[in-house]
């Protein structure tokens, strides 16, 4: 085997694996997509206790396919892969690793429980798939506004939680213990329940001072939630805008091309503008 | 009786069930409209036991007379067209089957829950009707941004969905089982249900670790429910913004067409506009 | 007597009661707000048990207070009208009466409960006080954006309905009757709750079948609010451009003075404009 | 000791402490803010009867050590300021003295539970560091889209408020007393429960026509929503949009000023413009 060769091998693979462009790497992402999604509808199956009764034997026997398939893919990612170190202390070389060996581990250790939460780590693989295919690339508009819109987000949620605290103390204060307002972190959950319009029911309350409060903060919530739509909103509206211009006007002199509609001269070099 | 009085019998028939341009076809509607919704408030009825066990013999009279008139209908259409296979594979045709056979099934299967199934795609008749009425047509802007952002959508609800499996399998993972997480499913289901900020109460965490988390969760609902909003409002603002200008003016002498609805000069250079 | 100074005082007291732009005519609807507000204060805790039964003596002589207030008023304003009948037969006429008797009323009817509607009734007469301090010219933007919107929101809104109706007949068929869902119409109720993100929790689905089907509406839900928001936004949106036109241009020809930014001459009648 | 160099002295603590520009200053505003938050994080876990029970002694420790630093910081702000009475008289001042002074006062009161609200203020001092270190900046956007709709928000709120008292009159005399319909006040209560869509499910509507009102009240809700959403989601974008042009170039040659950012030549003429 020449190295030459074994390198076409391994370029072939590498292009499967890690891209998207050929039609063996979009069927290999395919398949890849399906064994996550069928492993974390095993997770969830196992948990139904009902079912792990029924079916154990069945789902034990899935977990172990989809475990060597998850096997075989990272040490074909490591075999592949020009700087196999670099990989696997990667984001997703760890998390490759995390959401392979639970079921190994089973083995060694019996019955731990807390292994799920590795094992649904896998989910977050499907994020890997997705940027592969460009899919994740119809939102970008939508995490550009997310972006610039940020500080103003952060700035809005810390208010809101400064006032879950204030009216939660306020609550605490107010209620009696019996309605469920028996220390401030558990009244200011309720206020985060109310202010956000969840409204679990679990704690709520029973004087009438204390509904008179809650109405004024559920009012507060029903208008406060304008807010972030607001802010998200208009930085969409002003991205889209940039979006439209509707001319494709480009300087012959300077070749620039973002020139505002109806403009007549180059605002960059101010040569003529040819008119379509 | 000669065939192109038939034809015309036919064609005139024709107008007044599939058309709503005639006083007749629009009286049709309308009669149609009134027979469907009550067909509907028939089926509601009948499942309120106290109601039918009082009033068993006048709902099913009722039933029979919609049921006959349904089959009038059905029989017209299909006399009326002019290629009956095609009305009846068609989708509105299935359902004007499927929405006029049940009571009929139930003289030969006593008894049978699920026709009521079957009665309540009758709803879906009103499509038929409201598109031929044109009503629809007053929300065409609104489909039209729902459409270009289609894509934008479905990249939310999958974030959305992926989110919710995350914090469904933590929540899982940190709350007690008597508080109703019993598996990871039903975890998944209570974290849409906080998410979406419905909030039933069935299900809700009791130990201080699981408020917190589930405190994080409404947050991040209060403030997600911001994108999908902005996503369809910064749409709207841009097709509203196309359909400002409804003419098509241009100047005759400096070929300018950016002009007020309502302009008879130019305002770029004062010529006289030509009016359409 | 002479009848030109009995018109005299009856238009002064007519600019009283009907106008709000002298400074009496200001205090007169302040202390009509004050009245009505402390009326419907009266109302609200009579219907508290506790409340009536230590003070009802004391809500009582309240009650006959403002009822003798609002006679003289309601007398006044037919005194003072040039047309009493059509003051008599109009919407406040009527409701000015209506929110008058309920006391006198209850002298030959004892104990009637349903009176209290009539007495709730005088909350709608503050409309008119706002209308008259012209504080509504406020909502005037937001009113124009809900008129536009109108037809979009209608068709929205059928189409919220007839998708609970579509969703609360399914519930019924799937759901088993002990969670709740025991007819139709309940189903459509629950399927409300749901959709609007309201969730009470008195209704909610056990079957796991029941719970996914739940999720969908949910999502539906969570996503569906984003197009009356959007409908209104870019409604609104559009309003404020119009009130921008930053420029007062007045056309010293024609005296038009909508004119687009940047306009040279006028669109109505092509005479040069002037420039600020 | 000079006054010149106890001046000096003087207003390098007056930097330190009410300026944010030097690093000392920005070091002890980051550690007033720990020490802030370390106190609100005590006042929760004291009002937690299981914590308070363990950790009594602990808390009580630190509570000590967070008042002794307040206070030396309340006496140093006095010390460094010119006018000490104008601050001990504004805002701030009060609120150092109020959220400083609750342990001092139960070594003479035993047991006072009210004097948690005092140091619940403490909350409010987070407010004065955020503006030091100019984060609310962040926020200016989105309070002067706040204050510019602050009328229209208000005429909406009166609106709901209406609406629900009305709703809540009527849901009052159609609900049975059973379903938690007592008063007016608990049916107004419900009322603003339910169409800000928080449902908390403690009041819910039994019989069919409170539930067809409860259906009618929810979908109002979830459209009239829409309405705060879109008076700062538009008032957003116009504030957007003029931030747009943050330049003030105009043209030297035909005075032209609505250049882009960025450009060298007006876009109308095409002569060069001065840079700033």
């Amino acid at each position: 085997m020449e190295p030459t060769k074994k390198h076409s091998w391994r370029a072939k693979l590498h292009e499967i694996i890690y891209e998207a462009d050929t039609p063996v790497g979009k069927l290999f992402d395919v398949i890849l997509l399906i064994a996550i999604l069928a492993s974390i509808v095993l997770v969830m199956l196992e948990s139904v206790e009902s079912i792990d009764n029924k079916y154990h034997g069945l789902l034990d026997i899935s977990e172990w396919i989809i475990t060597i398939l998850f096997s075989i893919e990272y040490i074909a990612r490591i075999v592949v892969v020009k700087k196999p170190i670099k990989y696997i202390t990667s984001f997703y070389g760890i998390i490759d690793l995390l959401s392979t060996i639970p079921k190994y581990l089973s083995l060694l250790l019996v019955g731990s429980h807390s292994l799920v939460a590795f094992r649904a780590l896998r989910l977050l693989r499907v994020f890997r798939i997705l940027k592969l295919t460009r899919y994740i690339g119809e939102s970008t508009n939508f995490v550009r506004a997310l972006k610039t819109s940020r500080a103003k987000i952060a700035v809005f949620l810390s208010f809101v939680l400064i006032l879950c605290i204030i009216l939660g103390t306020v609550m605490y204060l107010v209620e009696s213990k019996e309605s469920g307002f028996t220390s401030i972190p558990r009244s200011v959950y309720w206020a985060i329940v109310t202010l956000t319009t969840v409204g679990y029911g679990d704690i709520a309350p029973i004087t009438p001072l204390g509904q008179f409060i809650a109405s004024i903060i559920m009012i507060m919530g029903y208008g406060i939630i304008a807010v972030p739509t607001g802010i998200v909103s208009s930085e969409m509206t002003r991205i889209n805008k940039k979006d439209v211009h509707t001319n494709t006007q480009s300087c012959p002199n300077c070749l620039d091309s973002s020139h505002q509609d109806g403009s007549h001269f180059c605002h960059k070099c101010g040569h003529e503008l040819n008119h379509d």
